[in-house]
């Protein structure tokens, strides 16, 4: 709802065209209007840009790939940048129907279009993560943070097993305005990240380990309880949420 | 055991067609007799609808095509509502055999065959959902609250991430004399729903979510902790078992 | 927000007393202000009882006697019946000083001051425990259910090991309109009752038991996965919650 | 070890065959010699029949046909019952070159060869199942008491929800030495069952249920918290485990 | 209800006394009416005797002293063997007020009254512990399986961590007709045992260790894990579940 | 190791006052040498403050008061804020006398003395809380955000049970450039002002609640698992580790 | 059993002492005996030292300081070491009376007597702490070291946090034999200590720690899932099982 | 950084090739330089052999075949033996192409090319498993250990259900030098061996089990929790890092 519509409302009132009676079914029924669009099975939030500074985001999992086509076309019909999460080469499929220049990430299983390729962050979002096979999930962080118009560092496979390749980029950690520090296993890596630079640190735990790492609980844990300061984390292997609250922090004046 | 029986055999008893002993017998088998149906593996409780006011429903997580089709036949002919929930295409060849009528719903993973389609509920039941990815869940219970005589409103994707879709709901929910409220992620749908409404309640949990959500865990847990009063909750993804209890309620006098 | 507050500005603004800006700002405001009463430390919900048929609850446990105290005799002052969960006698001592005729249930930990003593709900709630051991969250449940007009009907101790006790009270239980079951330990109490009235029931899993019984966890799994239909679950040792539960119900038309 | 054995060297010591400390060095090597039958990969313990009643069995998940059809060769060669659990029918047929005569049963999904029909078992042991679905374990339960030498009564798909049909057997139950009562969801059958019958309960729970059963810890727990005396319970879906132990129970003087 | 009461009201019948609509209601009353008493908050079940073997026994757990003792004067006062578990100093001293010949058992946390010392078990039930802390759970075993007329032998202390102390007790459990192995920390004593005896074993899983103990569950999981057959689980800290279960056991005919 | 140290191991060297081996001595001496002072059972990091822009904090959970005392005057002394957490009014007593100008807040369980009192984060933090039993977490959050030199505003008692209360301060938390929202049981506050604000949001857990909160346990899953973008998540009750990160983030240029 | 009882045995059967049957019966005999004391509650393993290389310890949690004070003087009277661990002082004041020349270690929670203050390890034991809150532990871990024979060299407060703390350590870990790493939080001091040192890694969790560190849980899966080789990992807050497994590992030829 | 790199930069600065400046930097930038190689998506450390003794170690799973290949080929390039743990036969043909002597183990799923036959530990590692199905984790831990330059001796099977086969393979254990114990189920073979053998017990839980055994937890904790001392715990299934921290601990001087 915004200003502008009650102030039309106030005025017609004022004028003549409306009575009091009239004005008032409309601005309660304006209260409840809001610049969504009902698809039947989902309601599309175009408002949320305005709100969030944020786009309205598929997240894949668990819809039809016409699902997620018929959502996909009316954001892209929209004008606003288009980006979708866990989806399969089948979901594209149907997406590339409707939305023709959509771009298919296959590691970050992510469908994009941006609107603009403009960089609006501030500074550097620093992406890195403790070993090869977190890439899925940094991916779909970088995928996400370049969407949102940020520019991306990625310093890839840097565990604490071996200190020195992180002490070897320190300089790149500590030039970036946020870090986004994945880890699996026993998620160390925030923590000592957190411990050497002064940006915040967004932590994402994977999935990734032996035994019981309980599907990334064991890295959750560890970074929930992290001894250094200037941490909070993400749900487990949620790059994606990890980008989103990046960005909003690298867009802050 | 009904009265009836009872008094026929006292009656028996007292024209001298059944000295005492025999009548003790009688009786006490009849406790014990009920109107079920042993197929061997399964007995068909075709008593329930009487003591319950529901008809006996066949789960079919866990059975075979045949053990299925085998009972499903014998409700039907028992011309009560043919009701099976968590079933795959094979099982519903396996029914229509023998039930050439029943109707497979796709989404629902359910077979149905209604004995009536009388409306005899007193009030609608209004379902919502947070997200497109709960409709299976949704729609298990729409089709189980019409199987039993209910009105069914829905009102889909209405997660709280955007209030002003839930807001501009509103008057359908409460016009609802009972109300479904399904959510993955973090569940937070039934709290502010139960914050808005006056009608009951009935929280479902859905196994949708990233990471840390635990099949639904999360959301069973966040439903249970609700800050909100007059919620219940059934089992994760039990959209069977909400609309059975709604159902109750809105059979209510 | 009123319809009548809406009018009235509308009103004002037709017969030139408000100009549109003024009266956009009046309405804008007005969206946000809301019927409860700030206390600082606690916001005040007198608009629930009218929301949602309930009167604003205090959850005692983790406030100090003080803020409980204060925040009881605003509730008194407002006329509305007074509920206060989860206290201790040191918080009855601080609350009696200000509302003096506030009454204290020790089983229960309950302080109330009822508004009315007239009987609304439409028929019994019936309150049934598995064991002696379950009575601190049956009184919860029972003086709650009364202080929202319920007439309650108690049936203790008919735990599943011994059948007969159960099956003794049947009638009782029949004759209800909702029926509260209470059980710890295996918490099969609510699915055998739940095979034999056709009540609603609302299910409440008590943090009572042996070892592995996980204060309350056991039985809260087993009343979740109850094979019995109608069943629907608060919270571990929340005998409030199915009180309110089971009064909106009770309340249905 | 046996005595004899023991009475033999020192005999041998006696007359001189041996001296002292060749004795000395035969008796410690008998210690630590134990009748099994050394394959690398495996060790039967042909011993197990004398020591506790039960021939060795081969539990089957986790190993591969070839390493299945080994040690059942060597058991069947040893004329003792051979007893596999959890195979598929991969095995079966590597099991069938070594035993042609081994018996394939599907439902139970074990292997069996009898080395006699005889009924051994004092009375008879009653095999109770909550529902159809519990029916595998069920099975399993059932050829593993058949195959040492038990009675054996099952009585199917008796759960909580329709009382009826379990009280109409109660005269079978009653009739048996041991009870194994098995049941998914919230487990109450041997509650139920315990709370009516005087033999012991050997419960089972299993993996069968919706959302929050969580593969059977739903049921484990609810009947170790069991309200009802004279229940113990075994490992989730273990119909092997819980007819051996009602054999050597049934198999008690 | 027994069958003499069914056969007087059919006799009535027969002879006059009763019209068939009084006797009908007589034996639908008869059917719900069983034998226990109703002291209002606890139903004494004085028929669990004569249907189970057991006598009613009071968990005293969450009770208080008051409610203690009037369940025991009247389970005394019908002259049946008095068990109270989990009972402080402070509800024995309730208790001997109103019997005053009750004993106290301090490490047991137990008071009974024994109506008898007969010994009706037919062989003897052996206690097995594996440390010195686990005293309290096979006391409470010990006094529950003495009063319910068993012959006990304690073999205490002989964990598998020198596995000679126990191999030197081997015949000592190989007389028992039942063993009750009890232990905390990793739980391996009943899979030992279990490999060296005949015998049934009843594993009671205790509360006994350091950190990742979890208040007994790892020893639960390892006993319900174990790797030898013929053993079954009671719930943590449970010595007077073992007992119960050991002594029905112990009673077979 | 700062470099003006190297600079002048390096000159000595260039001048004679070194040679090669005793310089390469030194340099590797000092890159093991780190600006900490240690007490023994404490190692003081004087560094962080430069290396992270935070001062050394103390938590005092675990921590005798002769400990938290000693390192508390070390901190003092140095002239950095001195800030520590979890503290009691023992502890406190130790505190005074070594720094008599020391803080302590009662409800916050800290000790505290600024440096000082300049405001130097960019924006406002706001701190919203569920309710009133969350005080304590939102006052150890203020405190320590205060401390670090940002400006706090509060809106205490805001949960979605009324959402009207949250929505009235909804200006508040559109002012704010960092948003730290606190809540137990469910835990939906996060999720529900994330999608009203565009600011980032740290979302705290705390440990309040009924029966199946498991201390935080819900309200954490809730907000890892929020539906809405641009939340990060730290442990539970940890209003610190909120207060470290928000100020972190307004402290970004 | 020793080699020379079984020689005399047979001697005397070659001389005729004996004849076979009663040698027999001796042998037999003998195998179940060993060399452990049995004080009724307690079976005192005085064999332990010569086969495991340890001396018997008294875990005193669970026992009563009677209990303790008599196991503690049987094994000071055989002249072996005394260990108890996880006591109270007032054991010690029990344990005096018995053994007055007992040592009570106040932050260890241990009583000790030394037999010989011998160093018999070959190497140096390092046990690094990641806080101060670690010390109960570590110091557990030291007198142990230290009673068993092993020189042990403290680095205390060198969490991850400031690296800078442990790299100045360096050093002295890298000349340790053995290292135990003792950390709660989450637990990452183990991975970054074995990525930097050549000795074995023995990682102890603690149970210190915020919200969702669980009692030492998420230190102790951080550990199991460290990505570093060469570390395993005892119990949670297990200081004594640490050092006895350091100095097996020091005692190594 | 090797102490040669230090020393010839100190010398260019003395003999007046660098300045203080530039000498300075070069010496910074050293401490960050490390021996690893970076192919973008990984960082190979291959300073690891001789900084921790290990070469560094491929980890199979969540890399895909190109990936593993890449960096297999450049860790055999330098001449370091090559393994890598977790791989399908998929990538076994990839790497192929790039090692052609590299060898596949199917049981182990492992790859390896051993720089050398030499063995260097100083005695024997005993891997001891307690059935069948544990033989791929056995298997994992041979390679691992053999390709480490131990002599291994495998005692497979010898489970605590019969005892017999343990106590025969005794002397085996006593033996070595190190005990790695493998267990699934209960976990209780690390306890049993660790109070009969000397040397240090590394205990391996599997994921082998039947219901409760979660994946190996069941096994974990009781490991975790043994009676036993001087265990030491790795991650479920982890036989590789069992070899690795065995084969630490065997070329210990």
């Amino acid at each position: 709802m915004s200003h502008e519509q009650v102030r039309r409302i106030l005025a017609d009132l004022e004028n003549g065209a409306l009575d009091v009676s009239d004005a008032e079914t409309r601005i309660l029924t304006l209260l409840r209007r809001a610049p969504f669009e009902d698809l039947g099975f989902a309601k599309i939030d175009h408002h949320r840009l305005e709100r969030r500074g944020l786009p309205e985001v598929i997240f894949g999992a668990g819809k039809t790939p016409r699902q997620i086509a018929a959502v996909a076309e009316r954001i892209a019909a929209s004008g606003t940048t288009l980006i979708i999460t866990r989806v399969t080469t089948t979901a594209f499929e149907a997406v590339r129907h409707v939305v023709p220049d959509a771009t298919f990430h296959e590691t970050a299983r992510m469908i994009t279009r941006r609107a603009t390729t403009e960089v609006t962050g501030r500074g550097v979002i620093a992406i890195a993560t403790a070993g090869t096979s977190d890439l899925p999930v940094a991916e779909e962080a970088r995928i996400t943070a370049e969407a949102l118009g940020n520019k991306v560092d990625t310093v890839y496979d840097v565990g604490v097993a071996g200190l020195h390749r992180l002490l070897s980029e320190h300089d790149r950690l500590n030039r970036a305005r946020v870090v986004i520090a994945i880890a699996g296993m026993e998620g160390a890596l925030p923590s000592v990240i957190g411990g050497l630079v002064r940006a915040p640190v967004v932590a994402v735990p994977t999935s990734i380990g032996y035994g019981a790492s309980f599907g990334g609980i064991a890295a959750l844990l560890g970074m929930l309880n992290s001894c250094t300061s200037g941490i909070a984390v993400v749900n487990i292997d949620n790059g994606f949420g990890a980008a989103t609250m990046a960005s909003i922090i690298n867009h802050l004046d």
